[in-house]
């Protein structure tokens, strides 16, 4: 078993989120079990994936076309700019069909942990998107965490001398959540924010 | 999130063993973060596995020559063979440093279910290998299920004509088990194989 060839596949493959070092020896076995109908398509969509997808100028988005579809997309709220953390946030925020503004992707949080500060966060630009005209509204969904928070709060402070309305989520009682098992601070957040019937 | 590219890629990824719709994203994402560390060199390992990885002609293992490493290493005992369901189990009897002869992949067990038959399995070789003079021994490693325990069985018909020992793994508690926690057949199987002390 000690191939080099297979050593450095499982290698490549156990630095994936979720796959240790157990399961990239099984994803190795697969792939190579199955050549035609598994590998050699993943190799190529990886491959093509790595050649046409880049980061949106505008926004920050993952897309094969730059600026991306969302930015593109003119039938879209231009007013409303909703500020995400991750790529994959705005993914989540995408799934919900609920949301038709722009995005914009910070790339990262503050984090003085670990030494992440304003300038290796894409804020500079959403200041350039708030201070034009169409922008009227900027939505902060950033995670309810000291350091989502923390950013939240930088933002607010840079966006204040701007004309827009600033707006973060709302935080309550998750749907399909039992009231047990929900923290205090939700939970007195939900008892604060109590809308009428 | 509607790009096509990255589609593609999180529905292949999705397909590995470990890796489901969610932890397929995270992955792309991931990968699609880090080009130059990860994705590339992990397209690279990819393709050279996929060029040069064979399954050996003796043995069924996989490697990059053909026969394999193992085959092909006369340090090893030629009068044992050890008898296993996959190019895994070769593995973990190779990463125990404890068996030095050589080995035979089935590539499957039996089973009436899956409409996997003899002729579906790498059986047909081993007699030819078991008929030569070198073998003396034939170890059968198969799991201790239905279908391993099935094969096991069928395999040792097709032997009995010829001149080897055939030996099957130890059944017991395993090291580190509890036996608590053993099911009745393990303990009673551990019984009836005492060894003295």
């Amino acid at each position: 078993m000690s191939d080099k060839d297979i050593e450095r596949l499982i290698n490549y493959l156990s630095k994936l989120p979720g796959l240790g070092p157990r399961s990239a020896r099984r994803a190795t076995l697969h792939l190579l079990k199955r050549r035609e109908n598994i590998m050699e398509p993943l190799i190529l969509a990886m491959q093509t994936a790595a050649d046409n997808v880049k980061p949106c100028n505008v926004c920050g988005n993952l897309d094969s076309i730059n600026p991306c579809k969302i930015c593109v997309n003119r039938e879209r709220d231009q007013s409303i700019i909703c500020v995400v953390e991750d790529v994959s946030d705005l993914w989540a925020l995408e799934r919900t069909h609920s949301f038709k503004g722009y995005y914009h992707v910070l790339g990262g949080l503050l984090s003085a942990l670990d030494g992440i500060g304003p300038d290796d966060l894409n804020i500079e630009r959403l200041v350039t998107r708030a201070a034009s005209p169409e922008a009227k509204e900027i939505i902060l969904a950033m995670s309810a965490t000291v350091d989502g928070q923390t950013t939240a709060h930088f933002v607010v402070d840079c966006l204040n001398s701007y004309n827009v309305k600033i707006t973060r989520l709302a935080h309550g009682v998750p749907v399909g959540g039992e009231l047990d098992y929900l923290d205090d601070g939700t939970l007195s957040a939900a008892l604060k924010s109590r809308s009428s019937l």
